[in-house]
C-alpha cells in the first residue's frame, strides 16, 4: 500500500506539475504526507476519523491508561526498546563483531532504521519479499539468511541489484542450488554474493558433510563470474545444548579456514556469520577468536533482543548474564519491551475470566502470554497482577484467565500481558503504538508482513 | 491504508477541482484507482513494479505453475470457493434459517460481499475493529458475537450507529456489562441492540445460571431506552461432544422461551443464534424447530466453510455428511479451497527436505499443513505427493518435510499444502491470489486484520 500511495501520489503530482505553477509545493507536501499516513482501519489504535501520519498520531495526546486505545493492542515501550537497542549494539561491538539484526522478527522498517542508525552493519532477513520491503524503506545492506529459490524470488533480488549501492548476500548449501542461481544471474548479466551455509546433523538447511561441500565448491567454480562466495554462515539455534553448539561452531571455523585456504572466498574480509537470539554470546566468543588466516568480518544476527520477552529469550538471557563476562560487566540486561493489553469481557465462573485477546493477537507457540499488570476500570493505575493469575487457553479472539475465587476483577478492567516469542507477536499487528513511561502514545511502528 | 489513500485522494482531488477545469475527470479516475490498488510490497504475488488494481493483476496472465508468483503464497481456488459459498447458503436456507458467516475467519471484504450477494443475512464479526472494517467496505448488518467492552470500542460502534441503515447486534452476559453499555450509549443518546449470551459450564463467556440471568435482566430493565434485547445467542463449539451440545441447545431454547415469554425481548422476530463451523447442522436442526411462542429468526454463523480445510473441519464435515439428512441429500460437500505453495530450499539429509514455509505463512495450532501436490522444477504439472511425505516441524520461516530415501525431489520444486484451521491461515496474508482451475490468477483478495 505504501508503494500504491507513493506511485499514485507520484502520478498525481506528475500531472499537477504539467498543469500548475511550480511554486505550488503544498500539493507535493500533501502527497508525501499521504505516503506516510496510517489509515483508521488498524486494530489497536485510538479512534481515527481520517488517516494520520505517526507524528500527527503522537500529537493526539492518547494515553493507554485513559482508555484512549482500542484494545486489544500490542504496545512497544520506548525507553526499554532504546535500552535494548543500545545494549546489544554495545555487546556485539565489544567483541569487535558486526550486528545485522534479524529483521524478520519485527518487519518494521522504522525499527530497522533505528538499528542501522545505532550502528548495525546491515539487516538480516529471511525472504526475497522481506528484502524488498527493507530495500524500499532505505535499507542498503541485507544478509538474507536463507536460500534464494524460485523464479520470482530471484527476479525480485535481481531487480534490487540494479542499484549498485545495494549490498546483498544470501545462502547456498547445495550444488543444485548454485547451478540454479548461476544460470539465472548469468541470464541477467549480474553477480550474486553468497555465503556457504553449514548445517548440523538433525538440523535445518546447510551442508552436512565433505562430499556435499566438495560438489558445491565444484559447482561454484563453474559460475565464478556470477556467484561470488563471500564467507561462511551457520544457524546454531536449532540446538539447545551448549556443548553441541560449541562443537558445531568450532567445526564451522575449521571448515571456513579450509575453504578460505583453498581460495574459494573472493571477499576480503571474509564474512563469518551466525547467531540467533539465544546463543549470540557463544557465537561472538568463538567466531571473534577465529583465525582464518585472513581478515574476518564476524556478522551476528539476533533479532528478538529489541523487544525481548519473558519466555524463551528470558531464559536464554539469564544464562548469558550468568556465564558471559561482558554481559556481567555491562551490569544491565535486556528488558521486555512489548506488551499486549486487553479487556476483561466476562467473569462467567468464580475462577474464570474471559479476556478479549486471542491467537489473532498474541504468540502462543512458546507458552501463552503471562499476566503482568492490572488496571481497574476507571482507575488509570497499573498494579502487578497476582502471581496465581494465569492464562490457561487461547482461542482465535479470546483467552481464559484463571483467577482465585474472590479476587477483585471486573468487566472492563484492562490487563497487560508479557509474551514469549516476539516474532509471532509482531506478525499479528500492522501497527504498534510506542508508549513513553507515562503510557502516552509517542509514535506508531508499522509492520510489513 | 485504504482510508489513507481515499482521504489523500479526496484532498488532492478537492484541491484539483479548485484549480483545474471540471471536465478533467482523468485525475479522479486515477485517484479512485489508487484507492483500490494493491502495492508491490505484499508477499505471495508476482513481480510488480507499481501498484495495480485486482483487475489489472488479473490481466497480467500470471500462472502459478509457470512460477509467476513469489512463493510462499496462499491461494484460493475460485471454483471450490464458489461451490462452498453456494453449498452453505443452500444448506442453511433449507432449514429456513439465516446465514451470517463469521467474517473473522477471512477478514476479506471481497469475500464478505460475495457472501452477502449469495444471500447471507449479515456478517458475524468478533471485535469493534472488525466491525469497522466491514462497515467501511459496505457491510450494513453485523452480528458482533462478542461483548462490546471498553471506551474506544464502544466509541467505534457508536460512530457507525450514526448511520441509520447500519443494523448491529452484540452480546451481553452480565449485569455489570449491561450497566456499562447503558451508561455509555445513554451519554450518546443512542440505542444498542444486544443478544443475551448463554454459556455452557466449563465454556467461554455466557450466562451460566438463573441467578446471573436474573440480575442481567433486572439491569436490562433499567436501561430500556438504551439497550434493546433482540434475542438469545450461544456458541456451542466449545464442546466436542454431540449430546452435550444437543442438551445445551435445548436448554438454550427453554431459556429463550422464558425470556421471550416474560417480555424482555423487544424485537420481532426474535433472534436465536448459534453455530460455529463444526456443529452448524445440529444447531440448524434444533433451533429451526424451536417454539418460542413468537416469530423467530434463526441466525447461524459458520465461517470456515468458505475455504474449508483437511483437518478439524474436514472431520466435522464428515460427521455432517453421514448424519445430516439434508447434507446427504445435497450429494456434494464442502471442498478445501485454500492451499499454501512453497519451494523446496534444501535436501540436507536423505529423508529430510527444508521447505520455504513457516509459522509466518501457515496455521499450525490444529495440525501442521499436509503435503498435497508436487510440481517438479520446470514441469508445470502437479502430481499428488506420496502418502508418506509429511511435515514434522515448522519454524518461523521454514518447514521440515520428511520423505523416504530415494524419493525424487529437487531444490526449486514447488509443493502445495492443504491446511487445518482456515482462520489462522488467512491472518498470515494481506493478499491471496485467486486461481482458476488452470492455476491462472484471476483475482486477488485482500485481508484487513
Amino acid at each position: 500500500m505504501l508503494h500504491a500511495l507513493w506511485s499514485s501520489a507520484q502520478t498525481l503530482n506528475g500531472r499537477l506539475h504539467e498543469r500548475i505553477a511550480m511554486h505550488d509545493r503544498e500539493l507535493l507536501v500533501e502527497a508525501v504526507k499521504s505516503v506516510r499516513a496510517i489509515g483508521p482501519l488498524h486494530k489497536g489504535l485510538g479512534l481515527m476519523t481520517q488517516a494520520m501520519t505517526p507524528e500527527e498520531i503522537a500529537r493526539q495526546g492518547w494515553n493507554l491508561l485513559s482508555e484512549d486505545l482500542s484494545l486489544p493492542t500490542a504496545v512497544l515501550y520506548q525507553e526499554k526498546l532504546l535500552h535494548n537497542l543500545n545494549w546489544m549494539q554495545k555487546f556485539i561491538q565489544t567483541y569487535g563483531a558486526r550486528l545485522a539484526p534479524h529483521g524478520k522478527t519485527t518487519m518494521a522498517p522504522k525499527l530497522f532504521a533505528m538499528q542501522l542508525k545505532t550502528g548495525a552493519w546491515g539487516i538480516t532477513l529471511a525472504t526475497a519479499h522481506q528484502t524488498q520491503v527493507a530495500y524500499e524503506h532505505g535499507v542498503r545492506r541485507v544478509l538474507m539468511a536463507n536460500q534464494l529459490v524460485g523464479l520470482q524470488n530471484m527476479a525480485k533480488i535481481s531487480s534490487l541489484l540494479r542499484d549498485p549501492d545495494f549490498d546483498f548476500f544470501c545462502l547456498v548449501d547445495s550444488a543444485e542450488h548454485v547451478a540454479q542461481l548461476g544460470s539465472f544471474f548469468k541470464s541477467k548479466g549480474q553477480r550474486l554474493q553468497v555465503l556457504l551455509e553449514l548445517g548440523m546433523e538433525d538440523g535445518r538447511a546447510g551442508v552436512r558433510d565433505a562430499l556435499q561441500l566438495q560438489s558445491l565448491l565444484a559447482e561454484l567454480s563453474r559460475w565464478k563470474e556470477q556467484i561470488l562466495l563471500c564467507g561462511v554462515e551457520v544457524y546454531e539455534g536449532i540446538s539447545q545444548d551448549e556443548s553441541t553448539i560449541r562443537d558445531f561452531l568450532r567445526s564451522t571455523v575449521a571448515v571456513a579456514k579450509k575453504v578460505v585456504g583453498e581460495g574459494h572466498v573472493v571477499r576480503n574480509p571474509v564474512i563469518l556469520s551466525g547467531a540467533g537470539s539465544a546463543w549470540y554470546d557463544v557465537v561472538a566468543e568463538i567466531f571473534s577468536e577465529a583465525d582464518l588466516g585472513c581478515p574476518v568480518e564476524v556478522v551476528l544476527r539476533p533479532g528478538c533482543y529489541l523487544t525481548h520477552d519473558v519466555g524463551t529469550y528470558k531464559s536464554a538471557q539469564q544464562r548469558i548474564k550468568t556465564n558471559n563476562p561482558i554481559a556481567r560487566k555491562m551490569q544491565s540486561s535486556l528488558m521486555p519491551a512489548l506488551q499486549l493489553w486487553a479487556y476483561v469481557h466476562s467473569i462467567p465462573e468464580r475462577n474464570k475470566v474471559i479476556v478479549g485477546l486471542g491467537k489473532r493477537d498474541a504468540p502462543f507457540d512458546s507458552g501463552l502470554p503471562t499476566p503482568a499488570l492490572h488496571v481497574r476500570r476507571g482507575s488509570a493505575t497499573p498494579c502487578a497482577t497476582p502471581a496465581h493469575w494465569k492464562l490457561t487457553r487461547m482461542m482465535d479472539q479470546h483467552a481464559y484467565l484463571e483467577i482465585a475465587e474472590g479476587d477483585t476483577i471486573h468487566v472492563g478492567d484492562m490487563i497487560a500481558f508479557d509474551i514469549s516469542h516476539p516474532c509471532l507477536a509482531f506478525d499479528k499487528w500492522r501497527c504498534l503504538p510506542v508508549l513513553d513511561a507515562q503510557y502516552r502514545v509517542v509514535d506508531v511502528v508499522e509492520t510489513f508482513f
